[in-house]
């Protein structure tokens, strides 16, 4: 009898962070970081996990466009799912009535993106892998069938794409066994949030050396005076030598933006995160001008990859920062992590929030592996948050991420967390 | 005793047009017309009604976006709410939590459309007026209060704003007279449906002329002999001189879309509509220069004001595609008309659907009467489907758009409607 796919389950499971502004930022002041969690379910017993991050109200919506999802997976023969990914990401992405509501956008494309990784999740626990080798592991022709070409052409052929993961190919084993060694650098913004105090962030940022990360992140863009007495603040604690990244979340608008990081300027950020509207591509563009050597980095809220092409074209930015929930799954992120690669920008993955730092790291270990060969002037966010709610948390040594040897993309929950978080009749908001 | 907002109700309506395949081209083979209805009701009875349009599946996932938004509404004085609309938008789009769902963009973006848009349906009948007319009627002043120009001032300030409407101002009268006694151009969709057959296409391509159209168009994108086929009978039924424009919602990447275009240019298309990924500005703009002298057209997708004013500053296209329920409402549309108006590009809205006629006629009356002042270039899109369940339907007579003299925004539908199409229980589905 065929194995298929009986159910494609989702709850809405919410964290009442907002009670210590953990996670505040000059946009967002008061987040309850919350997941619309998915599990797909097999006729022979099999699980696959995954979730999208929001912030907290509207984790319901993100939960019914999950489940409107539902007729277009369950009763589908496992096999067939699994062993055509790309097909699976574009028959969900290409529902012609459901694409309307973004298209490729939006809530619609977080929950193509949860189903796509709970697909994922199930194949890497089937293959006994960590996501990152599975990936790691698939020949160049395997990966560029996972991508949808069809708006990426123009600055990417597929034959490109060939060519560079060809090159990257003779390297592999290498690199993994440095990866398995050494890790993956990492930068933390656990010092940096909008709603702590000074001293919290001295001692936070003094601590975040300790453990030896290799920059950390101050939330910027609420007060101006305070933006220079934080990084006043984070500097001395942090020594001369640590990079500070600054991250205004958004609450800019172009002009505004050149204009506040010339009042930064003297302490010399690393780079400037999220300094406008995430879709103003050629806004961009212009703040990197203005501001270098500050860097400019956004992608966080990149919809979809057509959005990363134009960023990468027109040389808007100098760090790609993929979102592990934000597009439409695995398949979106390597198209995205393919495109960066071709364009010479290096990828730094956003994380925090729940889950993310688990299910996005996967991604910047099989960039290092098979896409972009490199760890130069790479790193992945980390935050300390929530991470005793997962079956698998990140580990985190030394200002590294240790490459995970659990099998699957690493979203899964503990039951107890699932069933006291529940919004809203769990326990912890009950 | 203060007069407040006591409910926010959606209701998902439903119609089965896929069985006749209305509606139907390359990306959206078999839509059901939907609306996620909203009614706002105030404790002394007042109502306002608005609808978001999606094309079937998924319009209950936009029903719940909708629901999100009642506690920030239920409850607000309506002296409030209605003096100060571009408060009341900003108050919507900005809430710290559900804004990570878009941001602006998508479900979420669509759902803060329908409530504001209600909102103005409920103050258009308070002050007895159709929505086009209380616009025009405003003050320059008021209208630039309208506007969030966070992400917009580098390519339009406040202050600009102001002055595109000062100098429009001492027209208006005379304008409104003009509209009141001529209407708007229309142009019909009604014959180029890629379900329909030949025939069928030959003769409301005929009747279209005969009904005083100024224009026709054609869906293109599935097969390159059909397109050819289709825009031969389309030119002779309609003659020598009737412009035809074609439409490939989507279908195409950059380059495919130049060399299909290419194929399609001895018929002299009028306009190339939604050529690739509404997301692309650099795509539009390489599109554009190679299939010159046929228009660039894209808008019906645009998320936001954000993406029409990377649009208009890439040179990216000829006609801005303006869309009633698709951006944040009327607020978003009078951002993205005053951009127009800037860049001196003509608005030509997108329509059909199901209550798009009778909402967007508004906007591109107040366009002609308070911002760019012109007529010319400017048309309004037609489809004679389902007017009838409108309690105000559109009357375009002579191909020609007639000012609406009923009070509020157009979207009232009949409650008989509603109660028939109600999905999935109505009687027209059960």
């Amino acid at each position: 009898m065929t194995t298929s796919i009986v159910e494609l389950e989702t709850r809405d499971v919410r964290f009442p962070t907002s009670r210590f502004l953990d996670g505040s930022d000059a946009m967002n002041p008061f987040p309850d970081y919350s997941a619309a969690y998915v599990v797909l379910r097999t006729s022979d017993g099999a699980e696959g996990h995954s979730l999208v991050f929001t912030v907290g109200r509207g984790n319901d919506v993100q939960v019914a466009a999950i489940r409107a999802l539902a007729p277009l997976v369950v009763g589908l023969p496992v096999d067939d799912v699994l062993g055509d990914l790309g097909a699976f990401s574009r028959r969900l992405a290409g529902d012609s009535q459901l694409r309307w509501l973004g298209p490729e956008k939006g809530v619609i494309a977080m929950a193509t993106g949860a189903v796509v990784n709970a697909a994922w999740d199930l194949r890497a626990r089937r293959e006994n892998k960590p996501l990152w080798q599975l990936l790691a592991e698939l020949s160049p022709e395997e990966i560029v069938g996972l991508v949808d070409f069809r708006y990426l052409r123009d600055a990417l052929t597929p034959d490109e794409a060939l060519d560079l993961l060809r090159k990257a190919e003779g390297g592999r084993a290498e690199r993994a066994e440095t990866l398995r060694a050494e890790g993956y650098p990492a930068y933390t913004t656990t010092p940096g949030w909008l709603g702590y105090d000074d001293e919290k962030l001295a001692r936070l940022s003094k601590e975040a050396v300790a453990d030896g990360f290799g920059m950390i992140k101050l939330k910027v863009g609420g007060d101006r005076d305070d933006d220079l007495r934080r990084l006043r603040i984070a500097r001395e604690a942090v020594g001369p030598d640590l990079p500070i990244a600054v991250d205004a979340n958004q609450v800019w608008g172009v002009d505004e933006a050149i204009e506040w990081m010339g009042v930064l300027a003297p302490y010399g950020p690393y780079w400037i995160e999220e300094p406008t509207s995430p879709d103003d591509v050629l806004g961009h563009a212009r703040i990197r001008e203005a501001v270098r050597p500050t860097r400019t980095a956004t992608g966080e809220h990149g919809a979809n990859p057509v959005l990363f092409k134009q960023l990468l074209q027109a040389g808007a930015i100098d760090v790609v920062q993929i979102d592990a929930t934000r597009v439409g799954g695995v398949n979106d992120n390597i198209a995205i992590l393919l495109l960066a690669a071709k364009f010479g920008v290096p990828v730094c993955p956003h994380a925090g929030g729940v889950g993310l730092c688990e299910m996005v790291q996967h991604l910047a270990m099989f960039d290092y592996v098979a896409v972009s060969g490199a760890q130069d002037g790479r790193m992945i966010e980390y935050v300390d948050h929530l991470h005793q709610h997962f079956v698998d948390p990140v580990e985190v040594r030394g200002g590294r991420y240790r490459a995970p040897t659990s099998p699957g993309i690493g979203a899964r929950m503990h039951d107890a967390s699932l069933t006291e978080f529940r919004y809203p009749d769990g326990p912890a908001w009950a």
